[in-house]
């Protein structure tokens, strides 16, 4: 099916599953849970299809780990669209209501975005995750895999829409797109689809955002910093900052930069490089880091730079406001952690330092969904709109004004011996 | 100065401003207000030199009226801020808090977006009125309003930045552009820059759209629908139409097509036309109206056009099914009525009808962000993802999310014997 035709449909099924009741998305979801269980031998044989081609192509290792569905995955999958049944439906709650006038009520209620397209990276449990949380959601979803991936999430999405349509799911609210043409139609119909959350390198999530004028939700680098201030303890703070660096290297909320006060750096720096080379990291100092401890000496560009690697650029900084600036300049806007003696200066890091998620005295790690208890995670966001750090549910949500009257008119409330709104806050939901 | 040094300039007095207090913020709304009644015989003869200008340039009438600003728009400028100076402070407020452990909670907490690049129409109230919206909220803010209004606006900025800067407002939160090159130098710094509001036209708002990787936060067209359903009151119906249609033409909350059920066509549409006769309105009817009723017969293009005018366009449809679709079809999002005997039909319209406002037995007219009782209006949005229909501070704002902890570290919440999350949730505001 052309492009245009998929997005249409997607629309067209947005509509109705906007309106879908909990009971019938979570049957949909229950549906969808036996079916990846009764047709495992599909999506089995299919995911091995994958990686012997994937092999034979070379792919490198980690990728073709990322790429491995087996009866493990399966059976994560199936507990994760169990969870996700027992969340509470996040559409149709009332999110405020206001009396405007006697018997005219308004009401601020949530409600899906519409169509989302999501393109994501090789591994295949992501189309499950995504799917069924746009599903819970209300939305109606385009979903570009890796092609890497390209079976496997042939079998998925078929075994999850023919679910869905057991379940009495509207035709259409998801589709697989194939082809690269099919990405680029997808980001030229920015009249059908509502957002589109990118997830892979922050390279392509601005190569995205360059192709499209629909929303983007997407993620920029996570250039985190740690900043060890002079009132630190500093057993905390190198625990912290270890946590921070080495706990899991490869991921976005890894820390990157570590910023020292010059008061405590006599003591810390030698503290820190001896935990740091106990777990192989590599330390990339400023000149002053570089007279204390043996290091190498960073440049310009490590300020800048995502290591996702055993690396940790490192800096002596004057004062709070100094770390501050450096964080400001350099940073991504991601998680940035301060450690400290006390909530004053904590509190004043906090205040001044533009990042979605700003931490005291623990590790730039938490900077999760799981771990934020969002229940499931559409990913995490560097915007400054709409969402941003780790997002939930809530991410694929929006809202519609409701206003309930008995036959009001606004030329009842203007003019000359105008009525008044009353503009009282009202305590009950949405009648519905 | 050249435009990205204005927008590092705004973007670093933009991080004070976010931290700045809420008797700080009213402090400079009332040295503001001062400032335009002190200094209002320079704004006044800066706007007489706009308007004879323009007037040689043959500016039409209606244009040259918004262009004026005379005392009477300096004390509602005045008044505008007094009444924002009451407002309470969107920033600083705690949004959700959860416990993830003992000793280790989360807060959610809103926070201004950053800098707010805004281009506005003519009329040069809308500056007094964006900047102070943006100062409240703590965004900075770059504007560039309409060339007829140059000289006023330029006095207007002085006065607000002098104001601002006695009052200890950090140097650069507000700038005025004067060119169409600053324009498009701001629509390209997306580092600096975190959201446009372009008010004006849909062809401009998407002109914006296509030129920049900022998000926009824009209006499309208001093709509004009241549709009266088959049990509709039909007094009621004739008197919401008629203030949907007519309160106001000009307005993108005006009604532009009405949908009428074929059960009641035969007996409302009569009267209908009899009401909308007498207010000059004329009617393009689909192939049922032009039978029913002497009106001149709607093409296709009627249905997606925006008149702005005293035309109506009306069809008789079917179904309250076929009215959704049609609405769903060549609406645009903006605001949409039904007109009908109950509540049941009323809540399965707002469930399927795809647009910012959704509305019951009232006029269209009421969309709108002080009807709404939000305060402010920055704009209508027909943003499916932000902030959606009459949009208030909030949309101004976005939210941090700030993590206490006492030295707490992932390691030990992962891999076997892991401490487990509380994921309880608190009621206490984050403790600043």
């Amino acid at each position: 099916m052309e492009m245009q035709q998929l997005a249409q449909r997607a629309k067209a099924a947005a509509i109705h599953l906007a309106a879908a009741g909990t009971v019938e998305k979570n049957r949909a979801l229950e549906e969808i849970a036996r079916a990846l269980e009764s047709r495992s031998a599909d999506i089995l044989s299919a995911n091995a299809r994958d990686i012997e081609r994937s092999r034979q192509e070379h792919l490198a290792a980690p990728l073709l780990k990322r790429l491995r569905f087996d009866e493990n995955k399966i059976m994560e999958a199936c507990q994760g669209l169990q969870s996700l049944i027992r969340l509470p439906d996040p559409v149709g709650r009332t999110l405020s209501a206001l009396e405007l006038d006697q018997g005219l009520e308004l009401y601020k209620v949530s409600c899906p975005i519409g169509v989302i397209g999501v393109i994501f990276e090789s591994r295949p449990d992501a189309l499950v995750q995504i799917s069924s949380l746009c599903l819970k959601s209300g939305n109606a979803v385009l979903l570009k895999g890796g092609s890497e991936a390209a079976e496997t999430n042939r079998v998925l999405a078929d075994v999850i829409t023919d679910a869905g349509n057991r379940a009495g799911m509207p035709t259409g609210w998801l589709a697989l797109l194939e082809t690269r043409e099919d990405v680029a139609g997808m980001l030229s119909l920015d009249t059908a689809i509502d957002l589109i959350v990118p997830r892979g390198s922050n390279a392509f999530v601005r190569h995205i955002m360059s192709h499209t004028n629909i929303p983007v939700l997407g993620h920029a680098d996570g250039i985190c910093h740690v900043f060890v201030d002079r009132d630190a303890d500093p057993d905390m703070a190198v625990r912290i900052a270890v946590d921070s660096k080495c706990q899991y290297v490869a991921v976005c909320n890894a820390a990157e930069t570590l910023l020292v006060h010059q008061d405590i750096a006599g003591e810390f720096l030698p503290k820190i490089q001896q935990a740091l080379e106990a777990k192989g990291v590599a330390i990339r100092g400023c000149e002053r880091t570089a007279a204390a401890i043996d290091c190498r000496t960073a440049t310009a560009e490590d300020w800048s730079t995502e290591y996702l690697d055993l690396i940790l650029s490192v800096r002596v900084v004057d004062s709070l406001e100094a770390a501050v600036d450096h964080i400001n300049t350099y940073g991504s806007g991601h998680t940035d952690v301060i450690v400290t003696g006390g909530t004053g200066r904590g509190t004043w890091f906090m205040n001044h330092v533009d990042s979605a998620d700003v931490f005291y005295n623990c590790s730039s790690r938490f900077s999760d969904g799981f771990r934020f208890g969002l229940g499931a995670e559409v990913g995490i966001s560097t915007n400054k709109i709409h969402a941003r750090g780790p997002v939930g549910m809530e991410g694929l949500l929006i809202y519609q004004w409701r206003l309930m009257g008995h036959g009001h008119i606004v030329a009842d409330y203007s003019g000359r011996n105008h009525r008044p709104f009353t503009h009282r806050k009202l305590d009950t939901p949405f009648p519905s």
